[in-house]
């Protein structure tokens, strides 16, 4: 049995999540809160970071980090819908995973997720506390000119890193649902990424995903789960 | 023939030479200033990150990123020093690697090289200034910490990521070199890692990358190409 260790919320867990069930892989979740640091974690994974992949059927196999977990699903199904067979596509392929998980999550999702909901978990003494206003209007530039750039390739594309479905699109979906959850994407301007996003929301693989909700925090938009938006 | 995209004191970029050099590749090394933030670098690399490997021979071949840069060489030299065949072998290096491109580079390398470096390259209008001493004392303390870890595990393990020299080691390298160069690590405190460190001085992949200097920024340390040091 595959066991997960996630935060329902991580765009880096969600990806993974997505990755399993679309490779139609049996998979138990266990939830672990980014906020809490716990020690007992950090003997799982030094690095602290989800997700963290264990296949218990294998005890020595412990898969730490996204980047790990992906590329080790790649390695397992060759011929599944993470990476291509093709140099080109692969190289292109990575550069769009790595376009979500550094750049969009550094600039734009680690960012909200911290100030709109890690932190309201967080007790005011370990750095709780209102979001900083400028540095949210900063976040949202971004989400703009990440946006802009999804609705950019998902216009010239079928699925993002070309002809094929491939972890570019679970990875870009993971992020993108993260940030719908939190209220923060205008569907309107982005009109080629929303049919992209449609597509994806459609996908068996995407369900659980999109089913989960945070107790404790706002709801997401009416039109979140729904794959006609 | 190949040509790297990199800056010499870019940890990411150093890991790249460092590969290609240790598989005996053929490559040209192209300049790019991180940051000058050009637009002919852009249209190479939308997301502006250094290194980018273009294979002439081949047009279409331009993989973008350390990430996948990192992958194609594992995948165009299965056999080469950059993976493991075994998957359990294959996630711990790539935990490594993600260990320190991910986090070191987030907590210690990117921010010192940002102080340290780029700062002092920028105009004073793009952001340039004197470093923050309290963001100083953050970085050193993270740094203390990444060093305690490395130092742990080259105790442990005739290479970083286990019996093989892989990508791992070439990763903690660059990171360690960029960071010796700017006279931040202090040795006394990490003799498993100094002794790691050494023999990794001493190959001929790491030749070039020590030889490199920065004009107009201060000189590294006198043990900092020294493999007896």
């Amino acid at each position: 049995m595959l066991r997960l260790h996630h935060y329902r919320l991580c765009p880096l867990s969600r990806t993974a999540r997505m990755l399993l069930a679309e490779l139609k892989l049996e998979f138990a979740l266990e939830e672990e809160r980014p906020w809490e640091w716990r020690p007992q974690f950090a003997a799982i994974n030094p690095a602290g970071e989800l997700p963290v992949l264990i296949d218990e059927a294998r005890e020595a196999v412990r898969v730490c980090g996204s980047y790990a977990v992906l590329e080790h699903l790649a390695d397992a199904h060759p011929r599944g819908p993470v990476l291509a067979q093709d140099p080109v596509d692969r190289a292109e392929i990575r550069r769009l995973v790595d376009w979500f998980h550094g750049k969009c999550l550094r600039d734009v999702t680690s960012p909200l997720l911290e100030s709109k909901v890690y932190e309201r978990f967080r007790s005011a003494a370990a750095g709780g506390g209102a979001p900083d206003p400028e540095q949210q209007r900063s976040m949202r530039a971004n989400l703009r000119y990440h946006l802009r750039y999804l609705d950019h390739i998902a216009e010239q594309r079928n699925w993002l890193a070309g002809s094929e479905l491939s972890a570019a699109d679970f990875a870009a979906a993971a992020h993108i649902s993260v940030l719908d959850y939190l209220g923060e994407i205008s569907w309107e301007d982005a009109v080629h990424a929303r049919t992209w996003y449609a597509r994806m929301k459609s996908r068996p693989a995407m369900r659980a995903v999109l089913a989960d909700r945070v107790p404790g925090a706002a709801s997401p938009p009416a039109h979140y789960a729904d794959p006609d938006f």
